[in-house]
């Protein structure tokens, strides 16, 4: 007994049925005396659902296909079921995982059906589940579910996001969300470690242990930052001239590699507007040419000796494209590293490889800055990561006299250079978490009282981690989108293309929950 | 090495610490070399964190305590590290439980050390670990994680609730949802049977299987209704009379043994409410007093004869509460059922013991009616459940000619009296779906376009059930409300005590997502 998805009809000879597990070929009887079952099975439209009963055979010597796993049998069918019919489809069925990403979404139903998006999901599933014993049963966790319904407070992540998609962003998403107490970074770091070893599908390979780790000052100097300083020492241009003579002031570059072969002029002003709207920051994107010419809006300022110390000095080449700013390090590092990022991404879009997706490179990354300058007042400091992050404890007394030197005990876990992770051991101490609210951060301490209050009461030590599990699913199977590894994912603009939400809810529905929507283009009439 | 929470202090001699698997005694150092660490032991406040080190040997003989687990050692202590201390709290540590729980609820991080709250909380998380392992591992469902951001669609179930708290009700809760392909109602409750044998917590008993099951007529039947129209055939009260001659008209009560004695007249009046604003209906309170006299409105109407049958019929006793209820049999039965369990639900918030918590009968409910007179307009029909649940095979063709006699594919599960679960064989013909949509309920179609489309394209047979997680743990753990079993609940109100949620959010904030809130007063201005 079959039951099974029919997928189609070859010569009026064979229908081949697919379940989750594979393919299986069903013989179509020739006699006369089944013309009725034949005629049925011949005329079913692809993808309807049906239940076949009949001999399982062997096939005909000569007649084996070893592309099939069940390529040596065939199933003679006796009697047929129709469960449901499909309609006839708006697209050829073989063709549509290669259609557009817009047609397989508004389809979700017909595309979860592909043996891609069933490997993902049930990949996923085994993730988690392996995650959850090495969690549960190994190592004593308690499973918790917190509220979303919950105060509106400054800083804490949330799982929904206001902010536009991206390839690897959901309005949605799922973290894995670790508390430990009486921990320090060593034991979150070495219990994560264990964790991905232990969950880690089979058909992936292994993970080995422990993760090489970098401090952040490393990892900004190491990673294809170059600091070209030096090199605009003398420059004419003055904007950079005064940004160097700053403390802290600097510029740098990173090159990526045929960049200006591959990126288009709106990839271009994609990364500008970036570095201006999330950090406030001007970018030259300089398109290096054959013999080490440079098209950029500064070319024409910078001279020679300038042209060819920087191509050397980034070991740029013709088709690369170089991504230079100048300003204070603390903002220029983690513009560039983020536009880096943006580039792979953009790259990865326009279908050129950079990273092999069959292997996975674990990296922690520590040492944070606990503040940073915030973006529009430099002279006031905002969290590097969330407000309740314990400064190292060699630098806590710097809170009271540099707060910008203080280093956090936050860990960031890199795959393939994607963050996939980060924690930190939280301040359990009530007196120090106000302290860096009220007078460092300028946050109104009222807002967590019951934070406060908390640690107050005799908080132990704690600490924790948050996995993004979409991204780290997205990555392990080698999805160039994670929404690939989500069931039901929104697109780009946040939209379901299935049930076309978001949508209109009329006023007076609105009305019992005392709420009203603001269009935008009232305010404007 | 003990890392533990301070406890008390017993005469400068021990101090009792405790984690969550239990408490120790500490052994304070009595010489005067060690004055130091006894001035410390001996001034620290109550659920401070501390960390001892120090030796552990056997209590002397005569000084073991058999109540506590670690009741024969002693912990010699050597040193000590105060990891946190608390404040001094506004109450005695060891009241609090017994204190009011809004005082539980607004310290709850307090409240969750407690031993009964870690026995709840790691007991869910256990269940949860069994039941994912029974459906994952062994029976190779798939964990897939679905939107909370969908289209606004009519009548699906959602886990945020906009009703008013109830002690088994939150605004937010926790349901096990499963669903199936290729699957009938048996394996569906065969299915369920096992899940439960397989998580059941181990010092709670076993499950025996399968589970008992009625039909909803026997249901509504025995348990507890009785049919009194009978009595009331000749009665002078118009109403009732006017009722009883309707087609499906009866007179129905329920007797609440004890009702009279322990309900406050303010709990007749939320019976009356519920009757009122759920059902459209009145509902008589009649409290049976001192030799079968009666105290309700109605009682200068009923003659001797009626009350004697009526208390006769309902076996009621003096101190009994009788619930009467006049009008269609489909509304009548319902309420009566609901106002039962409310009636239980109001003696244990009494304090009076309606159920022995330690003992579990499972009942599956079946063959409920598919479709139920709305309440406002009882010629049209509404899905008893929801829109999507099949027909039985053998009422089908009543859709098209006497859909009210239709039974629908559902069974609920009941656990000690309450329902715990619901689910239903769900249409997988996209016809039968349009049909039932658009000629029965009479709703806008368009709506589930997506749902209609999924169906036409060849959906399997398929069903589900969906378990209330919170529901199912307070009653294995015997607790009084399903705040007991969740980590960060929600008062009666819907209000976090905690962290006094919810509060204000300044307009400038809502602003980008295009919302307002409307103050109900605004509209009275």
């Amino acid at each position: 007994m079959v039951f099974l998805l029919y997928l189609n009809c070859r010569q009026d000879l064979f229908v081949i049925l697919r379940d989750f597990s594979g393919l299986v070929q069903v013989l179509i009887p020739q006699d006369e005396s089944q013309r009725e079952l034949k005629d049925a099975l011949c005329s079913l439209t692809v993808e309807s659902v049906i239940k076949v009963k009949g001999r399982v055979k062997l096939r005909p010597e000569g007649q084996q296909n070893k592309n099939m796993s069940t390529g040596e049998i065939e199933v003679c069918a006796e009697s047929l079921e129709v469960l449901n019919t499909c309609r006839k489809l708006p697209f050829e069925i073989k063709d549509f995982v290669k259609k557009s990403e817009a047609l397989r979404m508004q389809y979700r139903y017909l595309d979860l059906r592909s043996s891609h998006m069933q490997y993902n999901l049930r990949m996923r599933s085994q993730l988690v589940m392996k995650m959850r014993e090495y969690l549960c049963n190994m190592h004593g966790f308690v499973d918790v579910e917190t509220p979303t319904l919950f105060k509106r407070t400054p800083g804490i992540a949330r799982c929904y996001r206001d902010e536009g998609s991206k390839p690897d962003r959901q309005p949605e998403f799922t973290q894995v969300d670790i508390e430990m107490s009486f921990v320090d970074a060593a034991g979150i770091m070495a219990l994560i470690e264990g964790l991905l070893q232990y969950s880690w599908p089979e058909d992936k390979g292994t993970v080995s242990i422990p993760f090489p780790c970098l401090t952040y000052e490393e990892a900004m100097k190491d990673y294809g930052l170059v600091d070209v300083s030096e090199t605009f020492q003398h420059t004419q241009i003055e904007f950079i001239r005064d940004v160097i003579v700053q403390p802290g002031g600097c510029v740098q570059a990173i090159c990526v590699p045929d960049g200006a072969k591959h990126l288009k002029s709106k990839d271009m002003e994609y990364l500008k507007q970036v570095a201006r709207t999330q950090f406030n920051q001007e970018v030259d994107c300089m398109l290096v040419r054959a013999e080490g010419a440079i098209k950029s809006p500064l070319a024409r300022l910078i001279p020679d000796t300038t042209r060819l110390q920087l191509l050397l000095k980034t070991s740029a080449n013709a088709g690369d494209l170089l991504l230079v700013a100048a300003g204070d390090q603390e903002r220029v590092r983690p513009l560039l590293g983020k536009l880096r990022l943006h580039c792979a991404e953009l790259l990865e879009d326009r279908g050129v490889f950079v990273c092999d997706p069959s292997v996975f490179h674990f990296l922690w990354v520590v040492d944070f800055p606990l503040f940073l300058p915030k973006e529009n007042e430099p002279e006031q400091l905002e969290s590097a990561h969330h407000p309740f992050t314990a400064p190292m404890p060699d630098d806590a007394n710097l809170l009271y006299t540099q707060p910008h030197k203080v280093r956090g005990q936050h860990y960031d876990l890199v795959l393939n250079g994607c963050e996939i992770g980060g924690g930190s051991v939280r301040i359990h101490n009530a007196a120090q978490q106000l302290y860096i609210l009220q007078n460092i951060l300028k946050e109104d301490p009222s807002l967590l009282s019951h934070l406060l209050e908390a640690l107050d009461s005799g908080a132990p030590p704690h600490g924790g981690i948050a996995l993004g599990l979409d991204r780290l699913v997205s990555i392990i199977v080698g999805a160039s989108s994670i929404r690939d590894v989500i069931a039901f994912p929104k697109s780009l603009k946040g939209h379901d293309l299935m049930s076309h939400a978001p949508s209109l809810v009329p006023e007076e529905e609105l009305r019992p929950y005392h709420i009203s929507v603001l269009w935008p283009q009232d305010k404007d009439r």
